[in-house]
């Protein structure tokens, strides 16, 4: 049973990116988050022995997303807000291409509006919102989905920013949850995706103002979905290749017939 | 029932945009399509007098899609191969905002690469590919969508270059058709989405050294394509917005708590 | 443009298919809806000159749905609740079959356990309830999809049912609607499916003791809905058929090899 | 690391349900599965050490299926040809209910005629066949989705019986595999769906005339699909209740406002 075997020797390798603005700048933050968002979702990965989480950061050459740190990446959970704009493009590619790949996905928030999560989404990815710190009750709509393992039928989470549909992000391949504000409004709050063999997963709550990532069951959610998003099955290079299949070595035998663009063995277009 | 009255006094808004370059640079498509392969689409959808086709290619100003232009389009369609390159970032980034105020986009063949569909799946959109002018064989998976209106369980086309699997496009709304090879090879060769208000089509048939945009079951479907994926209820400006709800102006009463970051009234980050 | 002439000559051919129990035993819903629920209903979609409805009800020999009527429907209401148990199996087979061949559902409310909505999506379609009059706000998560044209972001409906998740139906086709209730519960109170060539909706509001289904927002999610739901393209018998394709009928020339269990024009089994 | 734990301690407990009628009563299948086909797939299964499969057929009592059975499985393989109608109703609804609560199934070739895939799909699950042993290529549309772990783009098997689209079920969560045949046909071969906390995995191959079962990469793609229906979060049984939640136990203050139907604490209609 190797697959048990390497999840017993391996752990998940895990990146926790965070922006890193607020709680440098805003007392209200620094309180709360004295180490940094970034290494509070870290420490709450790491309690499970399965994961082994670390931390990059915007500020950080290359925003601590080198291509050999990537590389080795089985799952990257992404918190930005202040400035998503600072994000160099290229990292940006380099992400994308990584989840194509196979490295899972979490976008945390306000990185709803990160260009990693608009890139891969290919929508607008925008939605309502109110700065209240009103209540938020997360409904579970797909039990015993992965993410959902070990939660009731709900949870509540006193203090958190609204946000409101419509959510301008494509169908999603499964719905597991679906927020109640006392404010009236409702949202998708976890949503899947598969991009290229990557798994992706928005997670809604998470505004830097309250304490939400001091949540004991936010940090199952996170725990649960770096355990969904791994795949196992390592990185698919072939994700980015569009191969020429000769005639000669068509696996039916065929004749070719009619006229053609391309000399034998020349590169499509890109 | 003004919905109707709509339709019966308006045609259907549709630009079929050509590359426009191997009609002009190779004799063999020349040939095949002296009008340039555009203009033979536009003319098969207007033997339909619900449609009303007119063309634009990559040589004209803003590719012949202004901003006036796109906004008055119902349906784009899009045909390009030799040059992908060649179409100004901002012109993609027009197209896709147009997409997601619910124009309908029908991505043809090559186009699979086209930075237009790629910026809207946000994947890779690679496969393989032969030239050998070898049979195919699209089969209807879904009889009765609006797509497959008058076609039979199958269609033939009896030389075309082949596409196979894996596209690397997001897991569709619908599949409505895949395709057999000679060759040994399939793929999904018809395949929708919604992206925001907008109705995605990709059609895979079409490769410029043959004859295929002059047959008439292919044509039957570029009509019912463009019927499906227009959307009557006009333009959706909102989705561009990322509106905040002040705390007076919340649904349900509600009394503002905790720290905030924004000011009243204050833009959110983006 | 063949299409758009048969809708204008030929009306949409709609069934509102009412239980009729409670409006003949209960005072309170007698007084609400004298007519039946079920004409009202009916009556709301005949202000559309598009929609030609008429009604059905449980207490009509075949509870009103004979084939000859069934055939000629192109889409068809459910509204149930007292007396699910009372529907004869063999109708429910028969609203299923129809479905398959191309006949729109709606159903409504209780419907959900509805022998008819059971059966086509194979799942409990079990809910949590409370009966209190409380406000239901219902935000539209799909904005220009077609079942919400002409609706703003949200409607209220005051006085109503709390249905809650989970609701254990399939995941669904798209997310048109989702429900935010006083007491603090979520719903996906629109849902969209296709089985067969049916296009199946669930609109979630319709409680008796209330008076939901005088509401002229209701009306027009209801004419919208029967519009989407509407298949042109005629009744699909193929949907009931397992046909065998004979060797030498093959489309590709090939060599039967190898032993067979069945004898040359057997049917296959079922 | 609890699940992991679990993981290690416990195997996977897998039923193969052999319909047993064609080894038992036609030579050429008997010649091929001397053991009958059930136990041909449990052998292969038991490679693994991570399961831990056990057989079933229709002749035994409850087709072998007690109801303590089924609640200790974790998921079902089904494969069934010959009489899909001997199979008690009673059994089909239990079957239902336990995918419903959690246990994976796995739906097998000719088994998309059984009374269970049509009673949790919902559609007559029909397509087209003939049966000439000629070759079947699959592809894999989802590289590293679990189902194809360990797998290449395609694997061959040499002599099959055909099935064609269209395939009359519902659009799936994802497609894993499609199919060519050398006849001209292609068919959805992979196919995933979940019903309540059930995953759900159909697989073409496997036509009782053939040594389809004795392929190992067919071998591999069973263990594989066994593994991905597993739910380790254990049974969930409350997927089966549609409970009452009283005004003084709404999550939020709120008042009862108009006529009720049901006295407190009285059940709903079902």
């Amino acid at each position: 049973m190797p697959q048990i075997t390497r999840r017993m020797t391996l752990s998940i390798n895990a990146i926790v990116w965070g922006e890193n603005i607020h709680e440098q700048t805003n007392a209200v933050v620094r309180e709360i988050y004295p180490d940094g968002m970034h290494n509070t979702i870290a420490a709450a990965l790491n309690s499970d022995p399965g994961i082994d989480a670390t931390t990059a950061t915007l500020q950080e050459p290359e925003h601590g997303l080198s291509e050999t740190r990537l590389a080795a990446a089985d799952v990257l959970l992404w918190w930005g807000h202040k400035d998503h704009g600072a994000v160099d493009d290229a990292i940006v590619e380099r992400v994308a291409k990584r989840v194509w790949e196979g490295m899972g996905l979490i976008v945390l928030h306000s990185g709803h509006f990160s260009k990693v999560f608009k890139r891969l989404m290919g929508t607008p990815c925008a939605l309502k919102w109110r700065e209240a710190g009103e209540r938020e009750r997360v409904w579970v709509v797909n039990p015993r989905h992965p993410i959902a393992e070990g939660l009731g039928e709900n949870f509540v989470i006193e203090n958190e920013e609204m946000y409101g549909e419509q959510f301008s992000v494509p169908e999603p391949l499964e719905t597991v949850f679906i927020s109640w504000f006392a404010g009236g409004e409702v949202f998708r709050s976890g949503l899947t995706w598969r991009r290229g063999a990557g798994n992706i997963f928005y997670f809604r709550p998470g505004h830097e103002t309250y304490p939400t990532y001091h949540d004991a069951t936010v940090h199952k959610v996170l725990r649960n979905a770096v355990k969904w998003a791994y795949n196992p099955q390592g990185t698919y290079k072939a994700i980015h290749d569009a191969p020429n299949v000769p005639v000669e070595k068509a696996l039916e035998p065929i004749v070719e017939r009619g006229p053609r663009l391309h000399r034998a063995g020349e590169a499509g277009y890109r």
